[in-house]
């Protein structure tokens, strides 16, 4: 069974409640439940995790690396500058950047992304959605 | 039922001949004929085209403007100058932006795209399996 | 009687239709009635022609340097990267450049136009009128 | 009577002595006059004026923005650093920003206005002839 | 009794009228008044004054360095390039620049001051209140 | 009684140790004393932090999101580039950044600051003084 | 026989009358004419095109990657921007970039080419000169 | 006699006072003495000025124009961004810039002059010496 | 006998795993202690730490500019982004930045370091070897 | 008999043993063999020179503008910088730039020539053929 | 009697016969001869040197600094780019760098000098007669 | 045993007197003979050379190349211009460049090498000791 880790950055532990005009109004734990759902249906084994802390990220990207689980991951704001995690994304075989926004129609600033060469691929805007396309995406191909 | 148009840029045409390495060698052929079979499959009526001109792939986008159709673009090499396409874009109301490639991880150019502001979403990197997501998700949300 | 081509790019045909917000609520026909009648007043010969393809403007332009007629020229999209339409242009002795909206108070990009340089002068922000003033200056300069 | 002021940024009192290569023969007198006369012509009481002195400028705008007066406006060199001006502009509802030559086609910094973004629409390279299309949209759109 | 001038620069005898989303609806008179009390209030002799001529501004400049009074400065629109006054400002021993609004979250040029290199502290987007705050900083310090 | 959270950044810690010709001779301890005990003679609840690890000082600001607290915030070198404290700062309705030194009278690095978009104000360059200011701003507002 | 095509973008057409102080006074039709007959002269088989839209010089190009045909390619305004016909000339093997004129001595846009890193060579400057040495390059080297 | 306007601009009337480790010691009213009587033995009518305001600055320079004097000019802030001053000088056939530290020495963006383009020379870093050669070469080739 | 922290920024704990092509295989516990062992033979105190966390690796630098140790630092990732290292490394008198792989022959943004301008010197390029150079160095001098 | 300089700049001494995978295998004495008989066959005097002293290069191009010599330039690494040359090149009426390998498929500060806006023109990317072609066109239009 | 060292760079040699237009008639043996006279009839001990060679020109320089001879210097392409030349200047306490044409009105790269941070100061635009200036200034200040 | 060439770029010659607060009072002879004795002890080859002449340098690095010497390189200001000897450095298997000041702590152009991408190692800010680590590097790993 395929293991695979969500991994997710900085203030998204607080979906629902931040910024909901962006982000939308599903809670991080309805998040998690869903996708852990998802991944059961999909015969993936699915863990989701948070955090706000790079060190942290940094390690269960280790982490991954060493287990061989694929990543979803959602950089959040370290997506703009955090070469640490592009670092240790450069190190898992596969990895596929969500962003649950469009970061293209945002400030400028968002469009640039450090860690998107190192993954195997991008998708961006098509909101919480978008986990569960990398999730089919990964299903599909492992 | 659900009216999709999967809408492909300059030398998409020539896929499975052009640089395999980058594009992989299922052809275009194959690949309109997958994604017909998938929207069936997904209660989505797909049509695939392909167009090495500016002005027609302008007049697809602004046929589903006007006909309501959501639209699946791969916009190739246009991505990277055609506002002409990304005005029509922000004309039709649903366009998920498809690379096969991981436009993030070639040449520098290839990471500014002028039509990102105007989708939905973007999915890229993912080879074909892009546009069975982009159809994925149209079927979801639609 | 002073020959004059009214020459529109991209995403023009659908005046009316086309953010209305930006562009306004004449149709594209209406506007080439208009500006048909309006020449006519002015002792002016008045084509209004519209074209998605940039090589139809191209040679548009030619037919223009040809036989003498001054152009008003919309380049819409193509303002802002089309160098193929800016060198036809330059061999046209009176081009008049008109943007329907004021593209200073958009995007930054559609700041930039590499049409201009090589234009007679330019009239923007001043709706569909800025058609009338083009062809105001035609006919008392000609 | 609909009021307008024209107002005219520094060095163009030297009309006619300045450069005629550039900005003609006519001088600024004789364009004050011409415009005063074409104003009535139109149904328009002009004034016309010019300042060497910023502040002064900027009060001018302050009077028509107190005084419902629309605004010609040729910022001359201002045109490209004086965001006093700009701020000035703003607060007036109706304003035509005029430049007699191509700014387009002369020294790169020439192509940049910082008063652009707040003005209703913009002339540019028409020669004096500029003011008059100024003066007649203005005519026919109050 | 420490004497402070508080300068303000072009644009800024229309608060009240100018744009009251950005810059609230107190008057310039009851500001001038509010401070003068204020600074009454501190201790401090306080005179507040405002032009649109960048060479007044110079001199009131000069006047500080040659008085030894204290200085709050709200530049206005000069802050973005009136080097003219960072030279007079940089002969003042102790200037507080204040800006109205959050400059930051405005225009992109907003952002940039040539003036704040040569000033003792900065306060921005802390309304009127941001001119209290500067009086009783030198109050404090002084 | 208002509550607020006085946050620092990285190396404020050291205050009084570290580089005293920028920072002055204060010490951390004694700032936090001081800062408590002015906040109670204007009568807020006033908690002064510290810490030099980016996660933590976005939990705090998650922590005034959810308990309504103002926020005065020293971002410190995270101003220059830790987006996701821009993205927690966004999250909160009233924070006042504050900066010890001048930041732009330094390297010239420091005069782009990622979070000030998102804040109410700014205070720079008023030595520790500008703590103080920031809260007679917030006991004045609240 | 090898098969050469000499494939020319927009307005080239138009040689001999286009700007003849830059582009010299032989027309299109001669140029054609004389590089037919060197072509025999060399033993290559040469056929001379133009077009002014960008998807038939896209699908000319195509034609020679499946015919193993050698391009002469001068891209004129496309050279700048057309991502396509980069795209399009990276699958042919051998591709000869050439120019009239000296592009490094004219308007600063024109010294860039989006071509140049795909094709084998360039020739730039040697007027209708340059495509004879392609030719007489691709006789020596085929 | 040849006539010679030494026009100098903002804070230059406080030499002696300013910064002297920049501008030295001497005194304007003593520059403006030295440099009269220097004018004298070198058979030069001088008349030296000083204004804060650009647009006195700027009819000083159409005085020079109209009278075909001469002109040494030290724009001193102004250098950096008033194309009103600029647009002045170009009327003018002989101007001198001159400035008394060496602006390449200094901040960055003093290196950068928009008046420069249009003088006949430069002079800078010379001290107040600088006008006393601006005037040697006035007398040398008049 | 002088105390060296030897820190090493994030992923460093996986050299040996890590991109081995680039880092080489040895691993993180062989060169802690390699280098421990080198410094006895050089006699100095060395103690080799790493961490994935900004924070710690700031408050490590506290520690040695409390304690006096001398610093070879090899801040990975963090080089081309954390100011907040930056800040902290300003604070120790000794500190030697080492790169084992030549930043100048990857990616173009390994070039930039924001650490480089507050340390004493930098070694890049020379594998694992340019710990034991910088401890070298440190005997040496101390 | 035109006089032909072939003149090569710095390490094209070293051509066969220099990098053949970008430069060939050809020997530089072979290459000045090769081009002196081919100038033979078209009625050329050829000379073939090689320096790694840019003073002794601008020599050279003196020698030609004082004799009459056309010029084939490969600049080699000097194209990128030597301004000394650029001037010297603007003084010889006919240049030919030539460079062995495509410069614009190699790194970024290869594609800019600070020498080509002074040469009739530039051949590039054609190997050693590009100089045979340097030489029939100095034949064909001498 | 003062030693003063006139340093001319590259192509300076050819005065008289390069670009008239732009550098005058005058030859560079007649330029030396007038300022050795000039000298002579100041007071001053002058040796005028002209070279192509970098190295050479970079020795001169160590001589003037080893002598304490002052340094008349027109570095001419060198000033673009030479900081060899630059390091050598900042070790000679007077350096005075002249320019014969106005650098300010050419090619936009003429505007930047890597040398003129380091030298006293700058003369330029005004012929020849700008080493006069720099011989007198040299004269009256020893 | 291992032969090292020791090349020192323009001004180095002048060790010792040239800006003793940057480079230290040793001189280049004590410099040299002090390498050549540290070699001998390491059972190294070391000779030490310098040179002002580009070409000079150029010539030594074919030298390495042939005769598989190492090299430490400290190519001063050549550093940042002179693709000439970047382009030999690329032919020496082994070369590790020395600066002895730390050049990130000067000025910015100082912070760009173009030679560093092309060779082993890079050693700044260390003094002279930076040499002698180069030769222990070399030492240990020949």
């Amino acid at each position: 069974m395929t293991r695979v880790l969500v991994l997710n950055g900085p203030n998204l532990g607080r979906l629902g409640k931040r910024e909901p005009h962006i982000y939308g109004s599903v809670t991080y734990a309805e998040l998690k439940e869903h996708l852990e759902g998802t991944g059961e249906g999909l015969g993936l084994s699915v863990e989701v995790r948070q955090t706000d802390f790079e060190g942290e990220m940094v390690q269960w990207l280790h982490e991954a690396a060493d287990s061989g689980a694929a990543v979803v991951l959602n950089p959040a704001a370290w997506t703009h500058y955090s070469v640490a995690i592009a670092d240790a994304v450069a190190q898992v075989p596969t990895v596929i950047e969500v962003h649950i926004s469009n970061v293209h129609a945002r400030e400028e600033f968002r469009r640039h992304s450090v860690v998107s060469p190192y993954v195997k691929g991008v998708i961006a805007g098509l909101g919480l959605g978008g986990y569960d396309l990398a999730l089919a995406h990964l299903a599909a191909t492992s």
